[in-house]
Order: structure tokens, then sequence, then C-alpha cells
């Protein structure tokens, strides 16, 4: 009704309506195949009034949310006992997104939700390149024979895109069949400015989906998260590098696996809210 | 835009738009004068996605949701060091309310906010009756030289309302000094069905502002609040008193004192969404 | 090794080998349908340690674990994205169970796993009944589109075995739907003695499956669950409930829902060691 | 130095120097031998900022602390891996407490430092009762081979004092043995008004050490303790019942088990504070 | 009385009584116009007894609180809805312990409160440089329109001392119009050791104010704050640059913001605790 | 029974029998002596789940649990009030292990425990050299009169092995005499390549018992323990420094004073398990 009441959560400084052109931002809320720790289905709900805590100009980039569209239109009502349901339900969002010309920001949710999306973007952009920030290598062939597990979301993606269109960094877990695989498809990269650049050089103008593991930072600075995994990047590490990565001709993107539940301190929601706002910038200024 | 989004957090069943002759739901996030344990400021952001975990139908009363029209229109946005121009914006929102015929109902925050929530309502109700539920006084002359502290705040309704237009239900703390007047000007009764039919009997069909200092709950079932008092009613108790109370003529209302943080299990913000549920369907079903 | 060491962690006095005719104890942590908040998967886990802080004698029933045969054989490995994997797990561990004779004693997880266990042993027993004691009538025809839901439990096996087979305490919540099932079919008692007599008396010595949702009671004292349901059950009123029905011919049962990270206190594993124990020395003394 | 300041945390409205005839709070916060979980080294730190949350004025007794003197003489400093030295170090501020002629009031800490603050009390009144609220008997010959134990102090008690002198309520937990001990010696009366009539026109105007050891609490009401015992008394109950006993001729008294950090709500804590207040006020008014 | 019992918690070592030239430690508990998060309010509840934790002395000092005179005269009380009242009481206690010629050392609540102080000591040491370690400027007009504003309170030092006395660290967060003050009146400085040096040459022997905003550390070893800022400083700088700052003429300093209910590992309250000892054994040894 | 039922937690890919050559893994729950915050008593219990969460495989080693023998062997059940018989029952364990040839990898519990540990191994192998990680000395001479305390620990070994086969790393709090005497014996060295490469030219092949106190790693990393002593080394420092000696002639070990009810979000508990694995493969790949 009136300017008294703020209607909706939304993230900082977001508008409700998708935009062409501009990111548009919605929750997935599904944990429902995470076999360690449950709690990333709540992350949509604990981020946006986290982002409240921070401010909308970020001084690194000299840029602020004030002079950007970056659109929240809410979140997906997902069934959790029906990973196949809830793959459907992201891949139809995905797409009614694209339909407008927006660049779809999912907020998870578990890392599984990343295949379906990149699904959807891949119809649309069939060049499409895959940046991967993550702990865990996710290239298993199946958990537990689940082949839509979040442990296997990665080589779902490489079977549709080849692996020459995937980019890995960050990795430091993973079974010693996955890391023979990394090896010989040469698809992970070290965390450093060289290979970032090795990196962007290779992909140069193709449209690219960027998946955020936030697990890839060290459970020192993000203990929300199901499976944390000590010796991790620091906060400073993965924001520079998110910066950079956001000048790439990126289409589509992804926030995985913060589970805010799991860090009563509220710092890993800050964290996310962010490292989004890093995106958001780093993306409209390039 | 599409139904495949949730676009905002609404109380269970809710619509965002206020109407005439329904109840309208609005937080009033302001903790500010709490002297003892700060929180409540979160009540309504808690209580809204609680409120999924229980149904829309009432068994006892055998009514639902679906079949009310509930208003939530949103959360005001309150400075937390000035408690004078916070009661300020309190008073404005009730009165845009009420002028559209809605009936104020709303989520505290502290206890102090319901002054200038009764000021509006008496500007276009003269005749009001308070009854208030809580396990606090709340009738001292002021707090550490603060007249505005949720200690007086019914005191200043005193002041304005005269001691015959307050009820009082559940008191188990206070000053000497409180507790003397409450005897000589017999505010308080016990929470039993004969007094609640005294009261309702005085009361008749003169409007009422019936507010809920959820406090009034033993802290086993309600540890979420700033100012835990044992010995405090339990929950079939205080329901099925909300329940007999909803019958009265109610043109507003409040439930105060939420402070969701202070109970990591959850449940303060589930029992303070299921009595919300019977106020609004107790009241429809008079 | 020798005995210095305590090899695996089991409940109280409990043994690692199952015997016909004696409760056979194991861990069945699955949550991934739920809907509202996960967690139960955590519950064997818990419960086991916390039954070091009660003692092995009841003084109500006069009798001591140490005079009973107790086996708990340890932990299913469930996989959490795959309801019917996970089920079909379930049944078979109650079909191993059952041809040495033992009667299976599940630790949930959430309610969805008594559906299999039920079929295993309704096998075996063609003429069982199933009581039920929970907050949530669970009589859904499906939930979100998944027919194998913990809210369609009761309905799932109502198809199997008739209404007539079905005893419910301690509902205090459901969709109206729900409740017109139970008032039409006669499903619901009371939580009284002398509906517990008629009950039992009905029953005769019918072979029991008698399935204990431990949300039925309040959560005051039993904060982590799932979905907390306000107005249920005190200790001792549950604690009585279960040492009387414990006296019917239970051929197999279980205790679901304890969801332990959701209380930190850690009272709610305690409460479920404790009705454990009243369940197991309570058939004892039959 | 000036008013400004308020130099050392005591409890609500008491004074830092001891008085003959009046009570001398101190908190001796041990609890190395506990078995299943430690924090009640934490009590007295806990429970004086929490007094800060109730009123001085108590509307049952009609009476307040600000016309009572109430001594808090600070905290002992006991060697954690060493009970013989705590128990020593606790005799010592007991003695020292009886010489000014103050009643000693503990705050524990463990339930095994009960037993040298009651052999320092026999010695100065060898006629003494002990009265004690409890979840469990504290009667065993020893634990884990160690006679000082928690689990053992009722029970070293009774060897200085004759079971005839020994008067216990609320026990619901213990070993076999253990009952069969109160069932021969008649140690124990159920919580009822003829049971508290009757111990308290048998022990007349005998001295009386008033042992509470708050887990006779529901854990609903009273999670922060080591050992909870669901099953308990409401706090209504056990504040009519410690009014009641504080009308007896106390010369010494103690609150034990409270472990704060257990109860991340500070409930337990505020529950600590109240019981204590009236066991003074009713003591002040007999 | 005796020497058993230990009357007040003071932090390590210290002494009840101000004395000239020394630190006189206070607390000052107001947190009312916190905008995200409260809880600092107990902040010097937390840090006292957390000050056990660690030893009296300093390896890399080569020195120990042992030979250091430092005063804690207690805590304030503060009216917490009454910001400017609550500002009244801290500039009287400042000017109450300048009398006796002790060098204020306030232990926060809201960085608001160094406001008032730093008037304080200005009136003594007209010649006032004001160092500042923060995360965030400070240097709004206003918040909500609220001059006093925690937000605010460097911008109203500024307008007391003029931007050439101020010298910031730490700072990452603020808006576009503070950043640009910052620039315009290089009032900021990097973290290391060149402009540490600089600095310091600056400032010579002037009297100095240091305010340090505890939130200058990353919130991975301090997310005990309101306001948790991730890209900040490890405890080994902030160590450093305290111990480096502390030899410089400082006539008073503070620790704000420390919210030590936000952190249930309660390391924030130990970092706070050795960073104030740095602080006092650098200054010792200067 | 069936390989359906996992019938004990053991750590990752771990045997329930001690082997000849290999690591045998024991819980040694003791926190009786804790002055600061107890809790490592929980330890064993908490690190064993949260070895699930790390894969068996680690990259850095390219090695895997898979190849290598482990041996879970239990928990003992130690007296919590006894120091002295706790500390006969882990040496009596030591005593065990060694007899079959096992390698004794106690985990703690308090540091208190190694000192009897190292008299069993030292009975074995009298030319041992003790390699201690650690934030604190443990060099006081006794804490509170009690010469068995975990501050006391190294003291008590150097007495037994010579200051000469004693080599600290980490170590940056302690009393001044506990920094002089490291001093005087050298037996402190920091944490750097140079100086790791040293001690183990120094050590050569002498058997070695490596004791790792886990507050070696920085708070932020490892909230979860008794003392917590900020300014330590980040999780890869330490993992490499574990990788580095575990390829000494290690014929012990032991990793400490993991507390892990201290910290909620589970991430202490993960960082102990890794750390394990990172010592037990690195070990079998000397």
């Amino acid at each position: 009704m009136s300017s008294l009441f703020c209607q909706a959560q939304l993230y900082l400084e977001a508008h409700p309506e998708p935009k062409a052109g501009a990111f548009a931002l919605f929750g997935a809320g599904f944990d429902g195949t995470v076999s360690f720790r449950a709690g990333a289905r709540d992350a949509a709900t604990a981020l946006r009034p986290a982002s409240i805590g921070i401010e909308d100009y970020c001084p690194i980039l000299d840029a602020t949310l004030l002079d950007v569209y970056l659109a929240d239109v809410g979140d997906l009502n997902l069934p959790m006992g029906d990973v196949a349901a809830a793959q459907e339900l992201v891949r139809k969002a995905v797409d009614e997104l694209l339909l407008v010309g927006a660049k779809p920001l999912m907020i998870g949710g578990e890392h599984s939700l990343t295949r379906p999306a990149v699904m959807g973007v891949m119809n649309v952009w069939p060049n499409l390149a895959v940046v991967q920030l993550d702990a865990h290598a996710d290239l298993r062939e199946d958990y537990l024979g689940q082949p839509l597990s979040h442990a296997s979301v990665m080589r779902r993606i490489v079977e549709q895109l080849g692996s020459d269109s995937i980019f890995q960094f960050g990795i430091r877990s993973g079974l010693r069949e996955e890391w023979a695989f990394m090896r010989e498809h040469h698809t992970h990269y070290p965390v450093n400015a060289e290979s970032i650049r090795r990196v962007m050089d290779t992909i140069g103008e193709r449209p690219v989906y960027l998946t955020i593991d936030l697990d890839i930072l060290d459970p020192s600075i993000f203990p929300g998260t199901g499976t944390p995994e000590p010796g991790g990047e620091d906060f400073r590490t993965v924001d520079a590098l998110i910066r950079e990565l956001s000048k790439l001709n990126v289409v589509a993107a992804d926030l995985m696996e913060l589970a805010p539940g799991l860090d009563a301190s509220g710092v890993s929601s800050v964290v996310a809210a962010k490292l989004l706002r890093t995106l958001v910038l780093g993306h409209a200024t390039r």
C-alpha cells in the first residue's frame, strides 16, 4: 500500500521484476539429496535480510547497486523428496527468465540444481562455457546409485558440454577417480593470477555460466555449509576471483550451498550477500 | 512474474493488500528500549516462515484460513535509537490502515509500541477497551527516566482511557507499586473461565484493542522472549483464552515480544504463528 | 579387543545381536522428504549417547534393562535423495529381523519410513493393527505430488489395512480433509484412560505395530523435531500412554522424528531415550 | 569510586558483606566429577546477571528484597581436577560464614559439594535435618570407584546423620538399590500438600539444611542442567514447595546443578534466580 | 570478607580503584541505536571472565600484567532507549576518571559512545588526535534521521577536531559519500608498516584517543559483532597494529562492538580480552 | 548381522581390530582437570561421524585410506573426578596396544592424558623423542596444586625424558617462567620449513611420540576447544606440518583438546578428522 510498509524482503536495492540484460536473482531452496548435513534449503531466506548488513557501495570497484538494475523475483517452491521434479522446476524457471532476456542468478540450495540450470542456458547459448568455483570436484559417476546427486553435478554437465568447456577452481576434495579425471582432462586450475588470466583468455567472449559453490571458501570464514572442507581460500581471494571472472560474458550464474542454520553467528549469510554484490557490480562495470 | 515464483514471504494464506473489516498484519521490528535482552526486532521476519509449519485449518474451531481474508502488508522500517520517532511511525501506520477500514494487527517488537497503536485506534473508537495478556504489569511511572519504555506502556494507556477500560490477564511480575495499583483499581483478573466470562460480559459490544505480550506464556513453551518470567500459563490455556477473547468486538490487536533469536529451536516462532491463527480464525467465527 | 575398550556405541545395556522374541533396535536416518525442517537423520546417532544420562532401572515399573534382552543392531545407510530406494532398504531390514524372530524397533528418521516397515510386518502378521501416537494426522492423499511423503504415511497404511485397523492418539493438526476422514472413520481417540482402555479391549491379542511420532509431545519438552506443534501432551502423559500400550501384543514399533540438532540443550534426545526404555520395560513386564 | 559505576555484579539487591542471621550467597563453581555433561561450574556467573530480569517484589508473598538483608560474598576458586581439595575449600568457606553467624547459601556447582557444606553446618547444629529436592536419589555407594561423586552425596550424608534426618522430594531416577534403600528407610516423600505438611510437622523447629538440586524441575522449564530427567515437576509446584519449606528453621541451603551453557535461551538461569528469591523472601516472612 | 572469596569479577589482574597515569577500564553496555543486530550491551560482562582463558604474560612484549597497574572500575548503567542520556552518562564517567588522572578505557557497547568519550578527553587535551581502527567509516551525516547513531560517530568527531586530527585504519565499508570524504581529506591509511610509521611520525607526542571498533577484524576470527564485514584483517595483523599504536601518547582508548551472544563459541570474547592485554602491556612498555 | 546394518561408528574406512605396525585409534574422553571450559570428553564421539564428511583420498599425498590399515578400537570409560585413575587406565590401554605391536593413536580428551601415554610408550622405546604441536607451553610446575593437570603435562614429560628429547612447535602462550624455560632449554621452534627440517634431522630415526594439541590452530578455524588462543596457525600450515612430521619414525601419537560442543557449526570436528587423515596417510607413504 503506502511507502510506510516494505512489502517484500528483497535483496539490497533489488527490483521485483526481471529485465532484459540484467541479473534476475531467485531462490531454489532444495537440499533433498544432501548426504552429510542438510540446511541449504534456507539459503535465500537468510541471504536477503543479511544483505541489509552491507552497503550498496563497493569501494574496490567504486560502484554502487543504486546504479545497477538487479531483479529479485522470489523463490521457487520445490518438493523436498523428489530431485527429478525439483530439477524440472528449476529448468522451467530458468527458461522463463531467459525468455525475457534476463540472466538467471540462482541462490541454492544444493549444487545438483546447477545441472538443470545449465541445461536451460545451453539451450539458448549452445557455445556455453562453465566456470566452477568449488571445494569438491562433483565429478562422481553417481552417489549411492543416484545419478542426479550434488556429488555428480559436474560429471553430468561434462557429458553435455565436453570437458573442454569446463573450468574448475579451488577443488581440494574428491575420489581418486575424480582427480584422475581432472588431471587427464586438465579441467582444474590453481587459484592464482596467472591461471585466472589463462582461463579468461581461453574463454574470451564465449557465453559463460558461473557456478559458485560457496564451500570454495575456508570454513573459518564460511562455516555455514553442508560439507565444510578445511584448507580453503580466504575471503579476499574468492572476492577477487569473482571480481575477475565477472568480467567474462556471464549469461547466468549461481551461488550454492549456503546452509545458514549451521552458522549461528550469521556471518556465512553476510559473506554470501557480499560476494553476490561483487558478482553483480563487477559484471556491471566490465 | 509467473506463478513459479513466490514473490514475498507472507503469513500463511495472507494477502498483500488490506481490506475493510479484515485484519491487516504488519511487522514493527523495534526493541530499542528493551532493558534486559533485545531481539524482538526480528519477530515478524521469523514468524512468517514459521507459519509454514502449521496448517491453515484449526480442528478446535473447525475453520480454515482459506475461508478468511487476512492481509499481510509488510514491515515498518523503524529507527532503533529513537523511541519517539518509532512510535510516531507506528501511529501513522495504524492511522493509514484504519482509514481503509482495516483492523491493525501489529507483530512487535517491544511492548512500548502498543501505546501509539492504541492512541490511533482510540481516535476512531473513543469508547475503546484494552485487554492485555502479559506476564508483567507494565504500569511503571517511568523506567530509568524514560516515560515511553515498554515497562510503562499500560500506565500511559490508563492515563488516556482510565483504569475502568483496562483488563489485564496473566500478570505475575511487577513492582510493589504496580501491584498496589492493580489491587486498588481492580484491573487484573485471574486466568479462569469465570473471570473471562465476567470480563466479556462487562465489555459487551464495546470496541476492543487486544494486546498480547507473548511472555504471558510459561518460558518452557516460549523461551524466545526478552524477559522470560517463570510460572506462566501453558499453551492450551493461552490458546483457549485468545479463542474466547477473539469473540469480542476486536477492532485492533497486537502480538508482542517474540524475540526469535533467543530460542534456537524455533519453537517460539511457531507458537506465535499458531496463536495468531487462533486469533484470526476465532474472530472470523464469532 | 580387551574389555578396556567399549567398541560400539549401543543403547544402554543393549546387545549387538538380534534374538527371537526380543526387540531389535536399528537406526533409519532418512529425512529426505521433510518439508519444513530436516534433521531427523541424526536421531539414532544422538539417542544412543543420550541413553547414558538415564538409569537402567524404572521405578514406576520396578524393572531394569539388566533383566531384559534388547538388541541394538546398528544403522541403515539410506540414500538421502531417493525416498523409494530408502523405503526399499527399510523393508529389507525389517524382513531380515523378522526372519530371525526379532521384533523390529526402528529409530527414525522421518515418519514416511513407517510405511515399508508396516508392509514388512503385515507380511508376517496379516491381522496387524497399527497404533499411532502423533501430532499430525499424516492422512494426506499426497504432498506436492509425492505419495511417499511423511504427510501421507498413514493414508498409505489405511489403504493396506483398512481404517478399522488404525488407532490414532494425540492428533492436533491436519487439513480439513484429514479431520473429515478421521471423524468419518473414527480412527482418532482422545488421550485419556477410558479411550486407552477401549482401544486395548478392541485390539485384544491382535499383533500390533506401535508407531510413535515423538511430536505428540508438546514442544516445551520436545523442541527437537522437524514440525513442532504447540498444544501437545506432557511427558508424564505420553510416558503413561506408552507404558499402557506396551502391554499389547506389540510385534514391531518405531520412534520417529527426533531431530536432535534442533534442540541444542540435548533434552529431546534424553526424552526419546527414556520413552524407549518405557516401551521396552513395559512390554517385558506385560 | 563514584556511584556512576556498579563495581561488582551481585545478585539483585544483595550486599557484599555477610551479616549474622542473614543468608550469605556464594558461588561454588566445581563440576569435576560430573559423569554425563559438565557446565555447572558457570552457575553463579550466569545466575547473577539473570537476576536483573526479575523484580525485587514477589506478589505471592507480598514481600520485596528491598526489605531483606541478603549477602552475596562472591565465588570460591576451586581446583577442577581435585574433588577432595574442592570439598575442603567449601568446608572452609561454610565454616567462615557460620563463624559470623551468617546462613550459608551455596550456588553450585555439582551436587557433591553439598557433603562438605552439610558437614560444616552439622558441626554447629548437631541436630540438623536435611531436606533434599532432587530428580536423582544420589544414594549410590560409589560411582566408578569414586566415593565423593555427586551420585553418592546423600549416601555420605545419611552415614553421618542417619536416615531419620533425611527428607527427599521429587526423586524419579536411581538404581534398583537406591530405590530399595528409600523404600526401606522411608526417606522419600511425594510432592503434595499432605506429605509436605507431614515432613514439616516431623521436623518442627529442628535446624534444617535445604539442598535443592534444580533438576527436580522438568527439563521443559529447566533444560540447563547436566543430567536432565524427563517427567519432573513444573515451576509453580517447585516454587510453592520451596515457599513452604522456607518456613522451616533453615540454617543453610544450596541451589545446585544449574549448567547455564546447556540452555542457550537463558531461561534456566532466570528460573534459578527466581527460586532463590522465593527461598529468601519466604524465609524472611516466616 | 576473607581471601577465600573472590568478590568481584575483574579483568585479569586488574584493581578496583583508578589510579593516576594508569588505564581505568569500564563497561558501557549500550546498543540502543544498533541498526542490524544488537548484543554489544553484553561486551564487558563477557570480556571479564574470558580474560581467565589467557595468561598475564605476553611473550612478544616480554611483559606481564603483574607488573602493570590496570584499574577495572565496573560498569555504567545506561538507559537503553535514550541515546542522548546514555552519552551524557559516558561523558560524566570519563570526566570523573580524568579528574583523578586516570586514562579512560571504555569497553563498548556501540561505537556511538565514542563521541561523548572523545568530547570529555578533548576538554582536558585540546590538542587531541583520534586514531580509529574500524571496518566501517562511520562518517555519515546521520542515520535514519538520528545524528547520534553509531554510523555517524566519526563525522561528529571530525566536526569537533577537524579532519587533520583523525587517522583511520582498516575501513572497508561505507557509502560512496563517506569514501569521497576519506579520499578528499586523506583520513584513511592502509594497514601496513609504512603507513603506520607515517601516522606515528605525524602524530608525534600529541595526546591520542585510540578507538578500536573490533569489527576491523575479519569475521572468521571475530564473528561476535553486530555488523560483520567480510574481508577484514587477521588477528596477528591487528594485534601488531595495536602493539605499535600503543606506543603513542595514548591518554584514553576504547574497545567497541563486541557482541558476545552472536558468537556461541566464545572466541570473540577471548580475542577482545587478548587485544586489551596487548594495548595495556604495549603502552606500559613504551 | 547382515551387511545392511552398520554396527559400530568407526572412523572412515577403519577396522575394529588392532594390527601390528598400524595405528590403533582410541577415544579417551576425559576433561576433569580442565580449568577454563570443559567439553573435550566428547571429542571421539564427534570426530567419528565428522569423518563421513571428508573423502578417503588425499590429493596432496595422492594416497587413500582404502590402501592403509587403520584400527579404531573404541573408547575408554574414564572416571571424570579422578585424574590419577583416568591416567592409569590410559596407561593400561597403551600398554595393551603396544603388546600387539600396534601404534597407539589417542583422541583426547584433555592434554594431561598424554603423560601416561608417553610413559607407556617410553617403556617400550626408551630412546623416545616427543614432538609437541600446541598453543600453550604446558610446562608449569603445577596448577592450583595439582601436578597432573593439563597445564603441566610437558613438564612431567621433560622430567622423564630430559629437555633434549622435547621439540615444541606453535607455542604462543605461557607464564613468564615457562618462556624462560623454553628459552633456556631451546625446546621451542618456530613453524617454518627450516626449523622443521632441523628438528627432523636432529631426530633422525629415533622413535617419536607426536602429540598434537589442536589449539595450535587459530581459533578462526578451530573454535571448538577449551582454551582458544588467538594468533595461531592456519589450517594449511598445520596440515603441512603434520604431513612433514608424519615422515618421522612415529611409534605413537595423539590428537587432543577437540571440544566439539563449543563449535556449533561442527567445523572443528571436521578439521580434526582431516588432520588425522593427513597423519595416517602421511605416515603410510613415508
